[in-house]
């Protein structure tokens, strides 16, 4: 057992999805397309007997994480950095339980695979009902296609072989446990449409495309939403709603060129990692 | 249509493998383990009316290369650059192969996705007779373990959550495609092994040993080999042969705390990328 260990995990800007249903948490998910992006969340675990969360230096309740812990056996804190915003559809959740998966492995000499802490990861975020698919994203990287739903045993991940700048800008926050309780087959519905369309041309402006379709289809789009994406494309440029937040991602400069002071990022090629 | 394109792909040091044959090569191949490494070769292609392949600014003949622009159906000058040795068994054909499909699929708008892609290049490669598992290897990045053979359909991989600094010597060439002729049974009996003890236990220490165990069963170390190899366990380290070329690599800095002069690099976290 070492003292402490750190891991990596990129932000995940889901562009669309579906919800696959499964009594098997490792089952559950669900497919769709998104962006491992530069900005992600660096998670410390360290051994203690007083197991606590913290983000950003706040004590946080992350069920998620708890649930990791469990599954590994270990009492730890867990101490996530980010510069993401939570709540606003950058996969903060999931980088926060494939972390804690990665880290404790490490600083408690486990000996798992990372597809068994992927597992382990990805069921507890579906159990915790903070997410379906960012924590296989998160451990892919570059711009994954999820074909398949559920854990590494069961999904299937293709990427699109592209790499850019990417944009984004948030005007709020959204509750992911709200919305996936309360979708219905229409949600699911839009994004197998979507994904068919990524499937058939496997580009970063079919995905886009694809993704603004998404979130019209699924009715997911606030008017102010809608106004920042159409100030995007007035100016030329390509931008989508972020999967859950109420926030607006778009490639190259994009925003900025529309006239807003996003924040600007790139795809992130590499998956989740535990830091040397 | 660009003008050009350039993808980066890792060089990839094989520890053991296996050899499964099949009549169809995307599903011919090999279970093993590895290491991508951040050293790596840069391929950028170019549309051309005269086709030719260079490495380093030479003319040189690589039939994986060429089957993968016949299979994108495209006339094309392609240069890869890279400081990895040839023949030293860091992957640099199957490199050259991957970083091709990447640059052409951008250069010539092929629109195909990384799967697809990844496809093209490891049937070429297995065609070629220069590599079976490195392609796969290659587009995953980290340190992969290849649980099943063949192209990205029929494959499956996992990997150790590690990263660490790589040292490696050259000694001299080996022909990868002689070995691949001539081995037996006793060689794919032998990757099987080892495999099997890095999936119990998926960690760099156990990678080491049953690399070690792998090229001493299989009869594939030289005398030059195994004196580097013992050198580095006497000053305290852990070393095994790279598969294949007369090459050996430790983790850490086993091989200079062993008084040699190596090149030194790192487990690279991505697979093979386009850039930007």
């Amino acid at each position: 057992m070492t003292d402490a260990a750190q891991a990596f995990v990129p932000g995940h800007i889901t562009g669309f999805f579906t919800i696959d249903q499964d009594p098997d948490p490792t089952k559950a998910g669900s497919r769709g397309g998104g962006i491992a992006i530069s900005e992600g969340v660096t998670v410390t675990v360290r051994p203690s007997d007083h197991p606590e969360t913290y983000l950003n230096g706040d004590p946080v309740e992350m069920d998620a994480v708890d649930r990791v812990l469990d599954a590994l056996d270990v009492s730890a804190q867990v101490r996530g950095v980010t510069d993401l915003p939570l709540g606003a559809g950058f996969g903060v959740s999931g980088a926060m339980a494939l972390g804690t998966a990665l880290a404790t492995n490490a600083a408690f000499d486990r000996r798992l695979s990372e597809r068994e802490l992927t597992t382990i990861a990805h069921g507890a975020e579906v159990q915790a009902g903070t997410g379906l698919g960012d924590v296989v994203a998160q451990q892919r990287g570059g711009v994954p296609i999820r074909l398949e739903p559920g854990g590494p045993q069961d999904n299937e991940l293709d990427g699109i072989p592209a790499r850019t700048r990417i944009e984004y800008h948030v005007l709020g926050e959204l509750a992911t446990d709200d919305i996936l309780a309360d979708a219905g087959d229409t949600l699911t519905q839009a994004g197998k449409r979507a994904l068919s369309l990524v499937v058939g041309e496997p580009t970063l402006g079919t995905f886009m495309r694809a993704s603004r379709q998404f979130s019209r289809e699924a009715d997911l789009v606030t008017p102010a939403i809608r106004d920042v994406v159409l100030d995007v494309n007035e100016a030329g440029g390509t931008a989508a709603m972020a999967m859950l937040g109420e926030t607006v991602f778009a490639l190259g400069t994009g925003l900025s060129d529309a006239g807003y002071d996003p924040v600007a990022c790139h795809v992130h090629p590499a998956g989740a990692t535990i830091e040397d």
